[in-house]
């Protein structure tokens, strides 16, 4: 594993408070996977009736636990959550799959559910044989020792280089009743979400359906999950599930059968913002990163283009160092623009870094001031404006700097 | 511009012998563009009736001398050729045509060439007006010395990071006559040419036209600079031309027409392999790299799909900082292949460092030996075969790792 990092300078300053979400329990272990002293199991127990929404990676060589999740989402039910951190099982062949077989009947076993209604996911190295039997001896016990509170605890043990654990909570209200949304993601290298994301788990009471958990959840992750990027390296292991108890009826909130009924607009607003506040949660334990960079691409020739383009100049290394080494080098947005293959005029293209625009109409700004500047680029927040001058197309991307810890923990994490 | 670097461990032991093209001759000078104490201008010079091929940048925001060589190409003939290091032209508006124009009209004044045949390359900084008056100091000399030999001087003056100059030579025949082929390169950085490459031009006495020119410069791109990358950051100033004398007619070389004809085999294979070893040599001469590496993707469900998944390979950060750090990581490799978006199979996959298959069948070797494999990764050529296990498609792409040097490098190069 990677040495001890201090935590990201870009790391919230304090965790919210998340209140407890009726139906849902947690537990953590350290079952020794790959870590020492620490917490690298996580049960969540969900009571009867819990609907859930899942997307996963993209990936063409998907993990274990990814294929295991995927064949049992249609179900539309869970009753549990095992997470491990330090392996990934992926890569791992017939053995992967025999060991999520095996983490499942544990599962089952040590909670009174059905196996198909018990979600893996792990996360850690790629290629090793995850040892499933090392759950047998740390299951039963944290399915009795679960409690309501423990998300901070819980989002800790499925860390691997993150440097702080990332939790979020958010309120709506259905059919006048108010519901909570708690959420936690873990993730800080191979990360380029697309589809879907790295772990990330989102509880509520709210009581609503399986299929409209899934089509808001698809849609909500574009703009979050799906617009952020560390490395540009997608992972193998990318999951999002989305659990609702829907132990809100019980205080009256009317329960949701579909995606399109007009009383979760309060939920769906929250969950975007949940999503999008985890997401950048992510960015900001970015491996070795000290600059949270937020791109905003106007004038594309649609959404779709100005993101492949936001995405184009967050994944560029060039740019990446320079904002790295505090340089206002829009040389390099340029040539990131151009590379992305999609419509850009060059001489109406402008660039603003903070509230500074550089270049303007297809060269340097007049009043280009590289002091003020500069100044500007010693800040941890970045925000770039970039007008490509052909449409009306826009979206924003996060991302954050490449610095030389992000070699030295990348040169070394098998170690 | 960036520190002196020491020069890249991977370099080339020594320069080839290039024998004189009859019909082309070089001149450099210390033009003060932007560095101190070294040449920046180079002047190519061509006997009447020389025959061009080009291939430029897909970027969506060329520079201005990529512009012009494009408008120029159609005519097929050329006489000069004027290239600066230290600043690329690019993303300067309007004073950059009027740059590029005015860089011509002196030229023609010098050389008595119409501007028409002039071509141009500029390579450094993006968004610095360059100053085209310079070259009114430097170009009249420049005409007057040029000689025959100096394509190692002439690499020299095009250099920006690049720590060694980058030239290579071959033979072939032509109807039963010797003609020669001689090129030079320039790139350390921002390298992943589409269709088209970094700085680069070949010379050749070979009486082909330029049609024929154009048609195999096109296809020879294809398997060389176009298969390489440093770090996925495609230029705005790419640029290849391939110059054609025609002197060896004197000696009984048959003028060619068309790409077609047979009797351009032998100059097909000898050009092919002069792109690739100065392709080969720009990647040794990646930023900051201290590793080359070979990446062969076979199995896939065609070529294009091997050559989709290779450079999703050779581009991939965790890949580049994992054979950095001397680690055969092929859990990484297993996550490039299966972001690339290409066909795949999980459980046939295989990998090999050298000779050693770490991946087999959707898992770890059975044979697998961290030792050895480590011992290997020590060394300063990594090859990496990746079967993908679903067809006959395959490729191969050229790349470096990532190391810090190149985060220092980069956040630092306009300092």
């Amino acid at each position: 594993m990677a040495k001890a990092s201090p935590v990201s300078p870009l790391a919230p300053k304090s965790y919210p408070e998340c209140p407890d979400i009726e139906g849902v329990r947690f537990a953590t272990a350290a079952a020794g996977i790959r870590y020492a002293g620490r917490t690298d199991v996580m049960l969540a127990l969900f009571d009867k009736g819990t609907q859930i929404g899942g997307v996963f990676t993209t990936s063409k060589c998907p993990s274990a636990p990814v294929d295991w999740c995927r064949a049992r989402l249609p179900g539309g039910k869970a009753r549990a959550l095992v997470v491990n951190s330090g392996n990934a099982n992926a890569f791992t062949g017939k053995s992967g799959v025999a060991s999520t077989k095996l983490t499942a009947q544990i599962a089952a076993k040590a909670t009174g559910a059905p196996s198909t209604e018990i979600f893996l996911a792990s996360t850690g190295v790629i290629g090793e044989p995850l040892d499933a039997t090392k759950f047998d001896a740390v299951l039963g016990d944290l399915a009795q020792s679960a409690v309501p509170g423990g998300l901070l605890d819980a989002a800790r043990a499925i860390m691997t280089t993150d440097t702080f654990p990332k939790i979020a909570t958010a309120t709506a209200e259905i059919g006048g009743v108010e519901v909570t949304i708690n959420g936690m993601a873990k993730g800080a290298g191979m990360i380029a979400p697309d589809m879907a994301t790295m772990l990330s788990f989102i509880f509520t009471d709210a009581p609503i359906a399986a299929a409209a958990l899934q089509a808001m959840l698809s849609k909500s992750v574009v703009g979050s999950f799906n617009s952020i990027t560390v490395d540009s390296d997608t992972s193998t292991s990318d999951t999002l599930l989305l659990f609702a108890t829907g132990a809100a009826a019980k205080r009256g909130a009317p329960t949701i059968a579909t995606a399109g009924d007009r009383r979760l607009a309060s939920f769906k607003r929250a969950l975007d913002g949940l999503l999008l506040d985890l997401a950048q949660q992510v960015v900001r334990d970015g491996e070795g990163c000290r600059k949270f960079v937020e791109i905003r691409v106007e004038g594309a020739a649609s959404a779709k283009a100005a993101k492949r383009i936001g995405l184009s100049i967050a994944n560029s290394p060039l740019v990446k160092t320079a904002i790295a080494g505090e340089d206002a080098n829009w040389g390099r947005v340029v040539a990131a623009v151009g590379k992305a293959g999609e419509q850009a005029d060059r001489d109406k293209l402008a660039i603003w870094f903070g509230d500074f625009r550089v270049a303007y109409k297809g060269l340097r700004d007049p009043s280009y001031d590289e002091g003020k500047v500069s100044d500007y680029m010693k800040g941890e927040k970045i925000d770039m404006l970039v007008d490509v001058g052909v449409g009306s197309g826009s979206w924003t991307v996060w991302t954050c700097d490449l610095t030389k810890e992000y070699i030295a923990i990348n040169g070394d994490y098998r170690s």
